[in-house]
């Protein structure tokens, strides 16, 4: 027997099923004639923005990494909460523009942005978080011809990390942004081309759990900022702290004490250096805000026994949960957290394997999982499905093709 | 330093451009206006399938598995090559058809199959590699209600499993197929049920390169074959040995020797029991006949030195080259094939990590290799990308979108 994750609180039962926007499972895939389906709910994503407006000081902006989730109706629904929105293509920027996000409130970030995709950024108005001295002299030429004034920061890297962060962003040789000690040069640089200056963007991780770790981090974030104003001589505009709040996907993984983050942040905030007095501040978050709003629903289509093990045989897999079959950045499979959705609740009976219907032994949903007895027809559901889900992960594999999605 | 793997024989330089099909890479790149974009090269394929049928018996079919590439124009090329096609699902089925493969020379193997692809299959006179006594029966079922003869083999979960593949397939409990011991009721059941028998399908592995583990599978195969149609009692009409020839990737990979292989199943041939005399025999492969016939072309769009080490940053990555980026079932990460395209045979001189344009860590296309000096607008290429690259991707992640792919 291998343990699940932990079921995020915000789900319950409706009548023996796991009831999602006051609907359950079965009327939400009859609706939709089928699945797989991705089913996001308003009111978690409602829930996640509130208890962070609550922890967090009254300064800090919150932006929306859209690269968790762009399904065009989440977008429209965050639009509508966040404050700001970050993309990493000309695919997520044209995607924002087109829900309506107000481009003044977007930065674009990414370590190998093409010159078409500086022009689109340049032509809206995007914040474009610069990743190297090259694509600091493209953007200013670019902008040039154009004849408009762009709207440049600069993605440091930074010299340290985030400790136990999943991804571990900054820290040592990296691709992603500009070493710290040569963001000054450049910084003044585009300063005096007559950029508009947006400031900073250091991002040092991602899924961390740790709140003493997301603290240590916000006061490094926090003091490079300065000292590198410093050195250019301007206040800071902007800063984006980053982000990197994670949710619990694995057994014993506890939820980021959000409290505890925004007390510390708070306390940093009164006591801020000359520099960043007048900063505007924001983190970006994706995964923290969407991703346990998410769940992903399949169809047992066989159950069967070979050599005494029982396998669920599902019409979703790998082709849709990339990340939850063990195959994206993964070293040791665990279990996300999964359930029977048309017997949630139940009892769990027996030990069964979940897989999905590709022909592959890497298309694992739940490994030697205690589940409720279940058989063709009753509907499989996976948590924490709601970022780097349907869009991080293969779906024209074996020709599948795409899940439904919708926000109820 | 960290070694590529070994670059295919198949590829030369023309005026110190790596050239496909004729052309160089600049010229493909410029006729699809830009990067990324897969090349298949038909000559490759070409020579794969006459490699395979100077060394296989005259007897032994040689079918298409469509999952290692989907891609219309090399279906239709190997619709001319191939004895036969093994789709996966519902859309590779449509997809063979609408290239114009015979149904009849379609086999349809996969755990998960759902009850409108069952009458898909059985509406076109597909084969059905049945994975469990439930599918028979709803095969069975369709067919009655449909008023069609179902074409129906099952696939054996097989007690032994291929030595050293690269994926196991069979051995122990698995979800795929019917364990060996249960097959020759089900088969009685199905015949009699009035259908017309198609044999067996018995998959062991992939990606092999050593011969002898080949040679002993075959073996292994061919005798299970040979028991379970005794205990049926009816002569085998058609056996799918699998298939699992494999492509160096990595260094110190050795192709597979399938001379050596075509000898011993060649003695094989000579001497086979009663109840495989008749049989049609055939092996299914995928990415032997197009993984190395396959390049993946990407151009670098940055250049930068963190920390002293170069990074070329390319306008591509692991949203196309998922298994490259060593994110699919991969333990440790190793260097696919890779060289600068466009300074191909150029002698190495730097110590370079080549990655995609994505804002993540694990967009990786090439560790610390030795590659001559390439800057800005030199075209990187990704060598045995023609199987599970394209389509095995997840192309959407960060809103990047599909690569352009072409057939030369």
């Amino acid at each position: 027997m291998k343990p699940v994750g932990p079921i995020p609180a915000d789900f319950t039962a409706i009548g023996g099923e796991l009831a999602l926007g006051g609907r359950t499972v079965s009327a939400l895939v009859e609706e939709v004639e089928g699945t797989p389906l991705f089913v996001y709910v308003s009111d978690v994503i409602l829930a996640r923005m509130g208890g962070l407006r609550a922890a967090m000081p009254e300064r800090l902006k919150i932006h929306y990494a859209m690269k968790a989730n762009p399904f065009r109706p989440v977008i429209a629904f965050l639009n509508e909460l966040a404050d700001g929105f970050d993309v990493a293509s000309e695919g997520e920027l044209l995607r924002a523009i087109s829900v309506g996000v107000d481009p003044s409130k977007i930065s674009f970030a990414g370590p190998g942005k093409r010159d078409q995709e500086l022009v689109l950024a340049l032509l809206h108005g995007v914040t474009i978080n610069l990743e190297s001295a090259n694509e600091a002299r493209r953007a200013l030429a670019r902008a040039e011809t154009m004849g408009v004034t762009p709207r440049l920061a600069i993605r440091v890297n930074p010299d340290f990390e985030m400790r136990g962060s999943g991804m571990k962003m900054g820290g040592g040789a990296k691709p992603f942004g500009v070493d710290q000690a040569q963001v000054p040069d450049l910084a003044r640089e585009v300063i005096a081309a007559g950029a508009e200056w947006r400031g900073l963007h250091i991002y040092t991780g991602s899924q961390a759990l740790d709140a003493d770790s997301v603290i240590e981090t916000q006061a490094n974030v926090l003091a490079l900022a300065a000292r590198i104003s410093d050195e250019i001589g301007v206040r800071l505009p902007h800063l984006n702290m980053g982000g990197g709040f994670g949710i619990p996907y694995f057994d014993k993984d506890r939820p980021l004490d959000i409290g505890r983050v925004g007390e510390a942040l708070k306390q940093r905030f009164a006591d801020l250096p000359p520099a960043l007095q007048d900063t505007e501040f924001a983190i970006e978050l994706g995964r923290y805000l969407v991703g346990e709003a998410g769940v992903y629903l399949t169809t047992i289509v066989d159950r069967k026994v070979s050599h005494g093990v029982t396998y669920l045989i599902t019409d979703g897999g790998m082709h849709h949960q990339l990340a939850a079959s063990g195959n994206f950045g993964t070293v040791v499979r665990r279990n996300y957290p999964a359930a029977i959705a048309t017997r949630f609740g139940e009892e769990a009976e027996e030990e069964v394997n979940i897989v999905g219907c590709l022909c592959t032994p890497l298309d694992r949903l739940s490994d030697q999982a205690m589940m409720p007895r279940a058989d063709v027809g009753d509907i499989v559901v996976m948590f924490c499905a709601g970022a780097y889900g349907a869009s991080a992960s293969p779906a024209s594999f074996l020709g599948q093709g795409p899940a439904f999605e919708m926000l109820v």
